[in-house]
């Protein structure tokens, strides 16, 4: 079966560097790397190594700025309830976006019991925050602003850089969860003036069970999991070397062939937003073409459910997905897209391709075959779609 | 070099079918559980298979009762700040033990200043808990009683059982730190009474990077990772299918495999308890020899200092440890030893032996000859050494 992989936003395949040096790490009895002894100081080694291939991706100044965790979702957990936490005493005012992931709206949303106050900015039409409302919001309590690199349903990409500028002036904490985009397009964590980013790595070619999240040195913070001393006394835990293993090589060949990657995604998303009204018509891009990752078009299809389309796909042996993996099961519409200001109807139309290096342009060709035949079939059942000429 | 592992608390290698399996998951491409086309059903499947072999070694009534983390660290965090938190109204008191692993104890700690008042009961000379004393520390304030199940130093195993029965009885929370005893002792979370119950998975031939906290079913608790809705909304962040996949075949083979583990384990106690006062004098034993773990023993050498004993022995290439792995780098004496009753010399003279199934009985004779060597070496320098008969 020859199925195509149209839902990399969900899943990227490990890269063949990756599955080897994984395979070899288990198999080669990697011993605790806290232990003091000989059989320790490798692992101790490779951890090391590790950070300071993930600290070249993100160009930190000093590896030790990484924490190793779980995942993205821990890492942004860590930066807003360790931040906030540990800022308290300073002030209790967070600002954030409409449209960030669920790790961060639920994290921030633990505390609204616990005295915090939330300013959540709107996003423009095209998906974007103005920079000058994140200045706006500012007040002598904020202690954090939490403002997503790019987003994970529609790949538009925020205005982090100008934002971090606004945050350094007023001596506020800058969070940016950038797991969507750390080895996808460059991310600067100097150039971006962030003092927290957060980070995965099955995004890029690594392992889901390992991600990073980089604190800017002197930034005051708790560790989200307490007990022992690892990772510099920031994260407790017996570190994961297997997916640690794999995070820092998946880190190395995203810094070593990002640029020729960009241009490879690239072309396949112009091939796919050029050749789509030639196969669908009445439907919505919610991307910003011009900001965003160069990986994923998130669309709506006037009239029909997203989910339907997805399942009638999968029956072609094609995998998109309709939102955010994490948001199965939820059967609201996406608060990102209303927040685009779409409708209820259109935001249930919705479809994210997403590519990886390893597709096509021939796969974008069978989907869009298949895309058309579907939405045909499904129009034509749907109440809401008035055949014109009829 | 044939280097003998005899710290096995800190380090036990993966088993080979273990390796087998996750050799095959790195490899295999296994798409997001939480997708709904084709590709993310398998991994469903996968994740489902994996929660009911861990509910097996722990006999829990039903799969979705156990919740997959990243180690036993966070199971212990999210067991304690989840309940604290999802239960302040109902009081602000917490019970807990003076030899718990930092996990428990900076995980309480964390809370400490948002009002939650603590009582840490203190241990006999044998190092167990008295269950009268949880019985007359609880008031109508008690919210959670957290008592490991088996000492990580010390390898001594606590009443749990009791204890959940003066739990039950008064209506409060129960959680027991069991990382160092699920896979390796027979850990029944009905017989225990326990409400929640962490563990990891490199303790029984699993790899680091997988965990589990069973939480009961109805128990009031909050995630302590926010954002998507995956482990029954439980616990955010995209599984880690490959660790996961891992710990539920050293979950099944360590159910399977528990008798004759046991009695293996418990030989290589036996025989090393036997012949240590034929090879060493002045040492203190800190292990509960009646009730405790058989993979361990942890002994204090009068006069000398543990980890000199540790690197030495390193020399002659065998490991052991002086204390917890998590607590390296720590100069200061084990809290869990001063809880004991030792000095701070004593304390400081600490080794910890422990062994697996791979362990032979020839490993001891050499370790028992080696030592013997660098204590009488340590001791001849050590100024606190009278030597008998001078």
């Amino acid at each position: 079966m020859n199925y195509i992989n149209l839902d990399n936003i969900s899943f990227t395949p490990l890269l063949p560097e990756v599955k080897q040096v994984m395979t070899e790490a288990v198999n080669s009895d990697l011993h605790n790397p806290s232990s003091q002894h000989k059989a320790g100081e490798k692992s101790a080694e490779i951890i090391s190594d590790a950070r300071q291939a993930v600290a070249g991706l993100i160009n930190a100044a000093n590896p030790r700025e990484t924490v190793f965790t779980s995942c993205g979702t821990e890492s942004v957990n860590h930066a807003i309830k360790g931040a906030a936490l540990a800022n308290r005493e300073k002030g209790n005012h967070i600002i954030t976006t409409n449209i960030e992931h669920n790790s961060v709206l639920r994290s921030i949303k633990r505390f609204s019991s616990q005295g915090f106050k939330v300013t959540s900015l709107p996003v423009d039409a095209s998906g974007r925050v103005d920079p000058k409302a994140v200045q706006d919001a500012i007040t002598d309590q904020t202690i954090l602003v939490s403002v997503m690199h790019s987003n994970n349903e529609t790949g538009t990409i925020q205005p982090v850089e100008e934002i971090g500028r606004i945050t350094r002036k007023n001596k506020v904490l800058f969070h940016s969860d950038a797991v969507d985009s750390v080895g996808v397009v460059p991310v600067d964590v100097e150039k971006l003036n962030v003092d927290l980013l957060s980070f995965g790595s099955n995004q890029y070619g690594g392992p889901p069970g390992a991600g990073g999240l980089y604190i800017r040195r002197g930034t005051r913070i708790f560790p989200l999991l307490d007990g022992g001393v690892q990772e510099n006394n920031k994260r407790a835990g017996t570190e994961n070397l297997i997916c640690i293993t794999g995070m820092a090589k998946a880190a190395e060949l995203a810094a070593k062939h990002m640029k020729e990657r960009l241009v490879r995604l690239g072309e396949i998303k112009d091939y796919l937003v050029g050749k789509l009204p030639g196969y669908i018509d009445e439907y919505i891009v919610n991307t910003n073409l011009e900001h965003s990752l160069p990986n994923l078009l998130n669309i709506s299809l006037k009239y029909i459910e997203g989910e339907s389309v997805m399942l009638m796909l999968d029956e072609d042996n094609m995998a998109v997905s309709t939102k955010s993996a994490c948001a199965t099961g939820s059967l609201r519409a996406s608060h990102v897209l209303l927040s685009l200001g779409l409708s209820h109807a259109d935001a249930q139309g919705t479809v994210v391709i997403s590519w990886s290096i390893d597709n096509t342009l021939e796969d974008i060709d069978k989907f869009l075959a298949s895309l058309s035949g579907v939405v045909k079939t499904l129009r034509s059942m749907s109440p809401l779609y008035n055949k014109p000429g009829t």
